[in-house]
């Protein structure tokens, strides 16, 4: 059985699947066998970053599935995210090209500034755990760069591909991890549409109100970790280990059971019913094959708001952990 | 008994009192009377805004103070805001320009930009309650306006008066409820110094990492609604008639017991004595004494911590009850 993964209309007019899969956190070593898995299971939506360290096996895994006839590129929605030190104009179009060559997939689908942060330039060979936000040893914190969100979005804009601009690699252009202020104030400025916000987003931290206003400005919204606390017990975070499993809560079980689904459809499917696009990370194909077909069934207006009704704010994935309270 | 206010020496250069009369709601038959009250009482900061429609009557006890030989001009401190209908260049110094000329006080101490929201231009003789947010009828919001925070904040620091700048009539500048995020943008790109944030701020609203974050970045806070929920009262906020009043909370009335002061006087050391700078309103001249002289007593580090642990991230003064999720 192929499932039909439904669609968004983004506002740059191309189209963005409910459901992809993420690769935040999935390992070198078998990412391109994951990402391959995926695009055979009918994933056509691959959620990758700078960040995540795993971008050339990503995109070999792509490009085996598109060698062996599973699809054509033009099938498949490749999403990649602009980190932190990188948010000059020449840092961004640098890093932008190097993560295109990583990934060998000839264009972006769509290219996100990750944070709204930016850090001090690092050379793009001195890549380190975690990542930047400190130094490798975790003692001294990458200072601050002055760059304007502005000029960062400005080169986001100028890589997108139009009939002015042939030399742009990217379709559509988005923001993550930004506060409703702050996309406020892009899209004051914006030539090219904002077309995706991506946030955390799950029954613990719903932000209604950056997703309505999201939606509400025709900008797709994306959320990440959708299953809570779940994504962070591998980074031993406080809060996570904490926090109820979203698994366990009654609600969410005992809407499962009703349908004869597993919990984690569930709460896919009270994402995706909301038109919030899902990128669910597994490192097991049963699973994989799982948060794909959580579309094929429909949770009812009052279950929705039932597991609404779980949000308390708690927030996982917060660099303040490193000394950047940008969610304050 | 004259009572030495403590100040904070800003960004700017410029000192700041710590406790100063916040003329929100203060109505415009009394506001001049009790103007030249709080001077008299000895208040030296008094925080207006064109939004609080009083700004006349406000300057007319200034200047009733300054010509009885109470104060000099350059004893006082005064603040006015930049109301959100007038964020683009020229409006901005429209605005700011007929307020001076209502306040009738030569130059302002700081001018902040009140919201982080443009909204539609309004004609200046079309004052109107709830101030702009809505029509009068209260049944058509005001459509947000395009302009970029920079524009407006580039403005600001047109208004500064420097030796380059002899005609600005402002001494320091800053913003109003903006949150990290966007504070950092404009940290990104200022010239003049962020000199004051002034956020909502009491025991159920403490924003622990967006004040650090400002004091890191040498920003004075300002923290409106010391009292929480009272503020709020006479506006019919449901939030507030349903929070416990924060004069009633135990931990509170105990430390006021235990030093011979009201609860009041407690909210506002809380404050001050973090280098918060508060800005109490009253309508009676006994508590306009009475908030003054809160400076005159130290709460302990663990009553400090007690009462910041009322932290319930409870805001009452949020705009998205108009259609503008802004804290999202």
């Amino acid at each position: 059985m192929t499932i039909q993964i439904p669609s968004l209309k983004l506002a740059s007019g191309y189209d963005m699947p409910l459901v992809g899969f993420g690769i935040w956190k999935v390992p070198r070593e078998t990412c391109a066998d994951q990402v391959y898995n995926a695009i055979k299971l009918g994933y056509r939506y691959i959620d990758g970053a700078w960040d995540y360290q795993n971008s050339k096996e990503a995109g070999e895994g792509v490009r085996r599935a598109i060698s062996e006839g599973l699809v054509k590129r033009e099938d498949l929605f490749i999403t990649s995210k602009l980190w932190n030190n990188y948010h000059k104009r020449e840092h961004a179009f640098e890093m932008a090209k190097l993560e295109l060559e990583a990934w060998g997939v000839g264009y972006f689908d769509l290219f996100l500034i990750h944070f709204p942060i930016s850090l001090e330039f690092i050379p793009f060979d001195e890549l380190r755990w975690p990542c930047f936000w400190t130094d490798a040893a975790q003692t001294k914190v990458t200072p601050l760069s002055k760059v304007p969100i502005s000029e960062t979005w400005k080169a986001l804009e100028d890589m997108v591909q139009t009939p002015e601009n042939p030399a742009g690699f990217v379709r559509s252009i988005g923001v993550s991890n930004f506060q409703s202020q702050l996309v406020t104030d892009v899209l004051s400025y914006a030539k090219i549409p904002v077309s995706v916000l991506q946030i955390e987003h799950h029954p613990y931290l719903t932000q209604p109100g950056l997703t309505k206003m999201a939606q509400e400005n025709n900008i797709a919204v994306t959320g990440y970790s959708s299953f809570g606390p779940q994504s962070f017990l591998e980074l031993n975070n406080k809060d996570a280990i904490n926090a109820k499993s979203l698994f366990e809560v009654d609600v969410v079980k005992s809407i499962a059971e009703k349908y004869g689904k597993t919990p984690s459809q569930v709460l896919l499917r009270w994402n995706t019913q909301r038109n919030v696009i899902v990128i669910p990370k597994s490192n097991n194909v049963d699973r994989l094959k799982q948060n794909l077909e959580s579309v094929t069934f429909d949770l009812s207006d009052d279950e929705i708001k039932q597991i609404s009704a779980l949000n308390k704010g708690l927030r996982f994935n917060d660099p303040d952990a490193f000394g950047f309270p940008i969610f304050a």
